[in-house]
């Protein structure tokens, strides 16, 4: 069977309207002679207001009926999807987790898809149905609704073609694909036509927000191809797929920046071994994550410098740790929240050198001052003040050439 | 067991305040030791506002998918019921109809419960739990979601009391009972403190809107007691229960009136065998109910003038029946709307006589026509002019002493 596994965030199915829109996005696949599994969030705001709603009944309101209470989004906008498409003339139906069922495994709010039953499923698209599956959630053994924490919808869709094998999973949603930098932030920015798995994840990781980095892992882990494409206008996005499916890749296929990064420095460290460690143990035993990390080297050999960045949400409770630890000394400690992560993407670095002295040189002739720099096989990120943001994103992009 | 069933309305469940009131009043049941069972409606407005968006969707909706969406809004009560229950420190979650499961028969948008799988809710009973049950909805034997149509929640409470041999099923809602009138016609109402399931059926049926018909006979026949009470205001309400418990009961125990009857009168019709039938045949068929009906005797033997009252939505139908239909023969055809149908209820008729003169006298003492009358063993029901509606209402009340 030529299965496609068709996805629709909470924006393509905000209205009414919209629902009608994506009905016909759907019928004509189907009169393409696709079999066509559909996966839904809900419209948009709906979670967000039951949310709200929890939390007015209860600070701290109980996980499993969280569960309860958000899922029944989805199942509204499945419901309008299926009811728009029997109108218009198809066989379809909705189809909530728990009638596949799909089983989810993990604690409530933050369950993970771990089997789906394709039995009734792949009946139904042999009599030529189309089914409209509640993304988000999924039944635990006990019968109890869950929903799948991070990825939600989009992790559902990789899953189910996963599961059925589908040719490819295509993720409707408000823009037009994955750019070469955040179209918002410079006008210039390009679609990408085709970009590997690695560089979608570097990029999600580092800011792109078009989809999770969990589920493009599982769609690299399952080699499923994934486009990602507008619901509203009519032209063809993105294609994630494999490396060796991509020919002619540029050195560099994306830029991104961060806006949520703060930087910590240590003045005055004592430099001996298992200095870095007494710092960085208690913040990841207290979940806070540490990125780009400096050790200046000292200029009489006793002291050093130690700057590291944590996401800007971390910083209280950084410094509430780092204080209150009586065995971590040093002189001063400086916090700076106005910077940005600028970081360069893109596997044509493995085989082509020079790249970090092109993009050095590039922000070297534009004043602009590198102050931490990480790098990984496929990217290269440095740390530059916040006010330099567009100006480095608009030389990288040149120097890159990811205008033409 | 001393198992409470308690079912909420809209109204009681319309805002998050208002759940966290139904929420004491379940937990004050469950410190009585009873087992509770709870039923809940959606809230206030949200059913409403689903069936808009499936109607903008498509004027035709399909059924199944009609269930899968309405049947959300108990699931959202449901939930916010149980997590407020779990933050008031009880042990409590929702059952959605599919997960105990609550099985029905018949079309979608219409259903009948026709089984409840009593084993987990006894055994989370037993536990000390307190189940928050969706109301309006079961599954089919397909896996479907349905949604039973007359009676909504109250008829998932009565079978639900009726399944798990409750010792009573409480109503509550957002009127404080049953009253001898309605309250908002005639502000010297009383609140009826017992009435049996007879009375109440007629009540009900002839306008009385606290409950739905279809919800008392199910009780009637499981000899379940019912009160219904106020979810706001903390007094006891009107108990439905059997004839034979309730002792010193008054001749009249309700008085109705209905605003939506229309009068038809047929001038001139040929008076002979079977041509009341040749009338009311097309019209059963069209499934217009015809109410109360009065045949003159005519004067020459030859002819007569045939009334009869029907629902005032049915009017237009009506007309055309009439006039396409030949084999009805007459000279004249006249429609009156502004009509009332004022009715005394009470079980104490079938032993008092001099009921029916008593009403008649009282209303002829304030000049009110009487233009049709029906009776049953327990009511009597006058056709009046639609003005005079609330003098019947105040001269009955007293006649029959209900103001005290």
């Amino acid at each position: 069977m030529k299965i496609v596994v068709l996805k629709f965030g909470g924006t393509s199915v905000g209205t009414i309207e919209k629902i009608k829109k994506v009905a016909s996005i759907i019928g004509n696949y189907r009169k393409k002679n696709y079999k066509v599994i559909v996966v839904s969030s809900a419209m948009r705001g709906v979670t967000n207001d039951l949310i709200k709603k929890s939390r007015q009944i209860s600070k701290n309101f109980s996980e499993s009926e969280y569960d309860v209470l958000v899922s029944s989004g989805e199942q509204v906008a499945c419901s309008l999807i299926a009811g728009r498409l029997k109108y218009n003339g198809f066989k379809s139906r909705s189809w909530l987790g728990w009638q596949i069922p799909i089983l989810t495994q993990g604690p409530h709010k933050n369950s993970r898809i771990n089997q789906i039953n394709k039995n009734k499923i792949i009946s139904y698209l042999k009599e030529g149905g189309i089914p409209i599956i509640t993304g988000f959630q999924g039944m635990n053994n006990d019968q109890r609704i869950t929903t799948i924490g991070r990825g939600g919808s989009d992790a559902s869709a990789i899953m189910l073609a996963k599961f059925f094998k589908a040719q490819r999973c295509v993720i409707y949603t408000d823009v037009e694909g994955v750019y070469t930098t955040d179209p918002n932030k410079f006008n210039k920015a390009k679609k990408i036509k085709v970009i590997s798995y690695e560089e979608m994840l570097e990029m999600a990781s580092l800011g792109a927000k078009v989809m999770q980095p969990v589920s493009i892992q599982d769609a690299r882990l399952n080699r499923i191809d994934i486009e990602v494409k507008s619901s509203f206008i009519k032209k063809s996005g993105t294609l994630i797929t494999k490396k060796s499916n991509i020919i002619n890749s540029k050195i560099v296929t994306g830029i991104t920046s961060t806006y949520n990064d703060s930087k910590v420095t240590l003045v005055g460290v004592k430099d001996k071994p298992g200095v870095a460690a007494s710092i960085f143990k208690p913040l990841s035993t207290n979940s806070i994550n540490v990125d780009m990390v400096v050790q200046n080297i000292s200029a009489n050999g006793k002291e050093t410098d130690l700057t590291f960045t944590i996401k800007t949400e971390d910083l209280n409770k950084t410094k509430k740790i780092i204080i209150e630890n009586k065995r971590i000394k040093f002189r001063k400690l400086l916090f700076d929240k106005r910077v940005s992560k600028i970081s360069i993407i893109g596997v044509g670095m493995i085989t082509t050198p020079g790249v970090t002295f092109r993009m050095f040189q590039a922000l070297a002739n534009k004043k602009i001052n590198i102050q931490v720099i990480s790098t990984s096989e496929i990217k290269i990120s440095v740390l530059v003040d916040k006010k330099d943001t567009k100006k480095a994103l608009i030389v990288l992009h040149k120097e890159f050439k990811l205008n033409k």
